[in-house]
């Protein structure tokens, strides 16, 4: 080959090699079927990067010019139009195949797809309540009393004022925490709160440490964001401090994304002690924590758990938090409290996503959140999460007897399972979904092997016991005894 | 300085520097005040990109142990605390300046926030619609029929299915345009629409097209993803398609960003022919098309003007589109329609931002778009417009003479005008806002001189003529007559 790109040129080299190899396409030297130079070779040949030629080769495919097979090379595909008459529809494929958001991993695709068009199924793995669970007579009072007279246009980017004004007295009384409307940014959930503070305080290649297993732990919008993780694992009391330590010594992590109460999925609530070291590691070397809190008012015991952020007299804390897990996740409440620059940060950052959370639910929860009638709720709450947890737990000694561990947690609404013998996860997904179950593969939220997530919450009462039953019957075809 | 990095660690490079100044502020010998090495000079010194010695200073920045002075240096702050009881809390201003998303331009920010607090000002800004516009008996209407008995857990990602439905018929009936609930996403307005394009479908390095001026000039989303973008301008009858042959021809554009009907902010439509162009080349050259259609129901004429998408045979355009120029911005309700496989993407997109749209503003919407009233809104809607257009139009004759120039547009809800002689842009608005008025400048829209933007949808039409009369005297001040 005598061409060579011009590097001195406006083009980038890649596109150059792409219209170069376009060209001679067009001019029938590369008919359907037949392959394109290797990647080493023809970077060689044309003394670039190899990576260049990746790029051009990718921007080949992404036109629909070639295809790249795996461990075979690059070859031109017959979508080549070149008479002048043919059209070359935008290949949808390729851009829906390409983005800065990685997809969501596949286990998790398939749950969402299949409760989303499948009311059916026993559902053990979505965290969200069961209609049983839900304050209507609550919201249906908020609801009656919002009047469409007020504006319409649209809200405050930052929340309406009402209701950040609502759940700043809310995290006082309930949270044990101190703030105002000016430090508190309502978010679609604590999902997007996790999000924004991704997008928005942090740049590619910063560390941060995430919790295994977690509800974060194969969530695509860390590596999306050229984040580096590293892991924490979860004990019994919590993470270990010291593990925070010797991260940022190592790796020199910026931020620590904690579920410290009632921990999803394992349940676990972190010590009073751990904590306090947290707080002075976290002043001690200036890491930032986020603390991920949706499940502190979920407490079986007596008083709710105090969170993190009200130990924090440094406001080293973000505090994260949503009426998803409390009242209801449809309405896509949530919150972050934090320090004034950070708000005004993620206020600048929402407005660039979406331009505000909707109106009607803001004027909603804000009445829910400053009712009196909250607490009664919560209590109810409380004993129909408990009732449901005892329910489940009592079929899971019926159905899998010693072939199955958990802890049992005082809060939450999740139940972390280790499961017995030789199993393969992806079997026993599949076979419980065939009988109409769906539970979360271990897999999704963590690094350890043999586990499950049952989330007990969503589920009717009358249902549990069929489901587990039917969980065991999966179980059993996974261990290989049923075929 | 005898000290250098090792390469072969598994320690980032720059961390090694930091780490390494930082034992050297611990050990005295950099006090506070004094200067680390020039980046320059330290990266020659040490053997390593500059760009490696700016991440490890930046590092250090992060903490709040040197300050970067512009034109000046890195100098070691007081923030050094290395007596092991003093605190070093997160430099939360730090991390409010990092973030992947780029920050909206100060003088968008300087609107929102202006408007955020204090409502008594004259809003010729923001495009929304004005209280008496918005069908408020038909928004309670929805409201009141609204049943709290519904589940109220997550809803769909992709949107309700009885929203998507609605959709699907208002697209049919209103807009020309043939789809079903399955390849419609529903979105937090067409700003999200727009976010999740970009985030979901393009790559650092894809070049697209915009139009010059438009809604999308300076937003960061496009930055902030690392695409590279290029200008299309507008005129009278709309983008020029040759315009984008050649952007192909040099840059391979990936995408282009249109608004086609009544355009912001220039209130222009794009001819019949040039539509025709248009999807022609998008189909010759397998370039995808976005259109962003939030206002061609707002047309004063007597039929809507039709939207590109309807003329769409081969489907390369997806179609954002929202209510919140014609019922509410404040419900946040927009939506994508386009080919299954981008709208899958963009669902699984969607949940990873906010997992889905909140549930009642969707009930409600739904029921909005299937009323028969929707109709008699939208005809009262128009006349309303148009009836303020009249009277800002007026205003501005009287107060402003031929020193300003404008197109009438036909529908929409911007007017774009030309002031004339030598007058500063931030001088104008900064005064304009002194006296009650809040305009949008013409540079964050475009890049053209001595321009700026009039909404006259929000506005009271009792404020329009005092409104105009105050930008006057505004105007008057920025050249320089009423100093
Ligand atoms: C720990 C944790 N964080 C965040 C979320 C997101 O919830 P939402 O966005 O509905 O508030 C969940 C939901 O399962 C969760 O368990
Ligand atoms: C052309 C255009 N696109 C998108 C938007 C965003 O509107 P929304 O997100 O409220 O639908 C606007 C609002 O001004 C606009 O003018």
């Amino acid at each position: 080959m005598n061409w060579k790109p011009d590097k001195s040129s406006h083009d980038p080299i890649y596109l150059q090699i792409a219209d170069h190899f376009e060209g001679k396409m067009r001019d029938g030297e590369y008919p359907s079927g037949s392959c394109l130079p290797s990647e080493r070779k023809l970077a060689a040949t044309l003394d670039v990067n190899r990576s260049t030629v990746v790029t051009a080769y990718d921007h080949l495919a992404s036109l629909g010019l070639v295809a790249r097979v795996k461990g075979f090379g690059t070859v031109a595909t017959d979508r080549q139009t070149f008479d002048g008459t043919a059209k070359r529809i935008p290949n949808w494929e390729q851009y829906a195949k390409s983005g800065f958001l990685h997809r969501n991993d596949p286990i998790t695709r398939h749950i969402h797809a299949i409760l989303g068009s499948d009311q059916s199924n026993i559902n053990f793995a979505i965290g969200e309540l069961s209609p049983d669970l839900f304050p209507v007579a609550l919201m249906q009072q908020a609801h009656s009393r919002i009047e469409m007279s007020q504006y319409l246009g649209y809200e405050h980017i930052q929340g309406n004022i009402g209701l950040r004004d609502s759940i700043a007295g809310h995290l006082r009384t309930h949270r044990g925490i101190a703030s105002s409307a000016s430090s508190i940014l309502v978010t679609s959930g604590a999902q997007q709160a996790i999000q924004l503070i991704i997008q928005g305080l942090l740049k590619p290649g910063d560390g941060v440490a995430i919790e295994d297993p977690s509800y974060c732990f194969s969530m695509p919008i860390f590596h999306s964001a050229g984040l580096r993780t590293y892991r924490l694992s979860v004990e019994q009391d919590g993470v270990d401090p010291e593990q925070i330590v010797s991260l940022y010594k190592r790796h020199r992590i910026k931020m620590v994304f904690l579920n410290p109460i009632y921990h999803n999925p394992t349940g676990t609530t972190m010590s009073a002690e751990r904590r306090k070291r947290l707080l002075d590691i976290s002043t001690k070397f200036g890491i930032a924590i986020v603390e991920d809190d949706p499940y502190s008012l979920t407490g079986f015991g007596q008083a709710p758990e105090g969170t993190l952020k009200s130990m924090d007299r440094d406001g080293s804390v973000l505090y994260v938090s949503s009426l998803s897990k409390i009242v209801s996740s449809g309405l896509r409440i949530g919150w972050i409290a934090g320090p004034h620059s950070v708000i005004q940060r993620l206020t600048d950052a929402k407005q660039q996503l979406d331009f505000g959370h909707s109106n009607i639910p803001q004027w909603i929860a804000a009445q829910l959140l400053s009712s009196g009638e909250l607490d009664n709720h919560l209590r109810k709450l409380r004993t129909g999460l408990q009732h449901k947890l005892e329910q489940t737990i009592s079929s899971l000694r019926t159905e899998f007897g010693d072939r199955i561990k958990f802890r049992v947690p005082s809060g939450g609404i999740h139940l972390w399972c280790e499961l017995d013998g030789e199993w393969d996860e992806l079997q026993l997904f599949n076979q419980a979904i065939d009988l109409g179950v769906v539970i979360t593969p271990g897999s999704t939220l963590g690094s350890h092997r043999n586990r499950i997530r049952l989330t007990y919450s969503r589920v009717d009462d009358r249902e549990i016991a069929p489901g587990i039953r039917k969980l065991a019957e999966a179980y059993r075809y996974a261990l290989g005894f049923d075929r």
